[in-house]
């Protein structure tokens, strides 16, 4: 039986995301999983996703990193509580501040892979620090403040 | 005679962006201008911008950001020079560091506003601070460290 990604539990009101959601079809469509403590993300960029030729224009690279680390700070969240993710109340998190610094030019043709830990826990903020790599080679790391979405704004 | 935005002046090789790249058909291509000393980029994200029902997603906001920001670099290096944007060489800034921190939801259904500021200017690196905001509502702000792109990378 396949995995379910951090993404397929969310629910239908969080499903709509660009970066994430699997109901938007325009979206990037990103799927997070865990490995051990960390959380995982592997993302092949489309051609026209460029900066200058050959290379990922930034801001896709803050998208991923973005809903990656969102995603990491509620599956930490449900693993903090004891409970799968498919279990109510559901949680989910919003970016409250987002830093990306870039390494080396992200190529274009081979998957991205997004490797997250958490930094720290504490009451309703998770601290979710990324390392995004090509081939092997880092070229950009992430650290996201995620604020956990208060249950009247979740909807069903 | 209809001033010309920044990315208009770009040189062909950093005309292929997806934030802003004139030649990115599939791209959002922002537009970003001077108004006095700060510079001004108008943006109307599309119904598929979604975070969840209503707002825009965080990586649509560190995007615009990110290009309105090393755009807005560029140009003021011109200034620095006294020189308009179509002289030679080719002026052009890549980014070393975005931090975004997203203070209120971003409402999808009216145009979001950038007004960016010159923090420093040092040798080649350029600190550019940013206000977006919506209906007159300020919903994040950025900060982003620009290098100047050496001479060799720029192409024709």
């Amino acid at each position: 039986m396949k995995e379910k990604a951090f993404q397929e539990y969310y629910p239908e009101h969080f499903s709509h995301c660009y970066g994430c959601g699997v109901l938007n079809e325009h979206g990037l469509r990103i799927k997070s999983y865990w490995d051990g403590e960390e959380s995982v993300c592997t993302f092949q960029p489309m051609p026209y996703h460029t900066s200058f030729p050959g290379f990922v224009y930034g801001g896709l690279i803050a998208s991923v990193i973005d809903c990656h680390s969102t995603a990491t700070a509620a599956a930490a969240a449900y693993r903090a509580d004891g409970r799968a993710m498919d279990t109510i109340p559901p949680l989910r998190y919003v970016t409250a501040s987002l830093k990306v610094d870039y390494i080396l030019p992200t190529p274009l043709d081979s998957p991205m892979m997004l490797r997250s830990a958490i930094k720290e826990m504490k009451g309703r903020k998770v601290i979710v620090t990324t390392s995004l790599s090509v081939d092997g080679r880092e070229c950009a790391r992430g650290e996201l403040v995620a604020v956990q979405v208060p249950d009247t704004m979740i909807g069903k």
